[in-house]
């Protein structure tokens, strides 16, 4: 599945970091959300709310989840979770394009 | 209307310049598209394939129109067009959220 469908896309971006981390939100009939963002080079902590899971499409970078003491190397695709009120880190190396979920439980 | 509803949201993002310039496309019932996109500070040109209707959300920019002498001066919100099978030239100086439509005619 290349696309989703039959989503509400929010007009206006999420931008953080002077631009350097920005996401759009879609909102699914069901009332959960995602977002589709873009991570440029730099180095990142994001904080949660809810639990989200991170797939990345494509990129590099590397991620320092919570209480991990080694960081995760993500070279081209692949999916890391992040529990809810937490804070991870993550040094990004290349265009990355992620898409985050957010799992209320 | 703050979004888009009953769309299709591509996953992958469109991604120029070095992920200076990226974009999500979302599809219409109509099979009409809009990309919603982000650019960074920097000196971009482009092309039209089809008719472009650019709607400016935030940011600063100065656009070059084909054919125009005189540098366009977007800063906060605005709207320019630019036909089919064009170029135009941006001078983005602060992060700039835009909608595109592709009209074709």
């Amino acid at each position: 599945m290349s696309q989703f469908d039959q989503v509400s896309a929010v007009k206006k971006a999420n931008i953080y970091f002077e631009g350097k981390v920005t996401s759009r939100t879609i909102v699914f009939a069901d009332g959960t959300k995602k977002t589709l963002g873009i991570m440029l080079p730099g180095e990142y902590e994001f904080g949660t709310d809810v639990k989200e899971i991170m797939e990345i499409q494509a990129g590099e970078l590397k991620v320092l989840l919570p209480g991990a003491e080694e960081w995760l190397h993500i070279d081209g695709t692949g999916e890391f979770t992040v529990p809810a009120n937490a804070k991870f880190k993550l040094e990004v190396t290349a265009a990355t394009d992620y898409i985050c979920s957010y799992i209320a439980e």
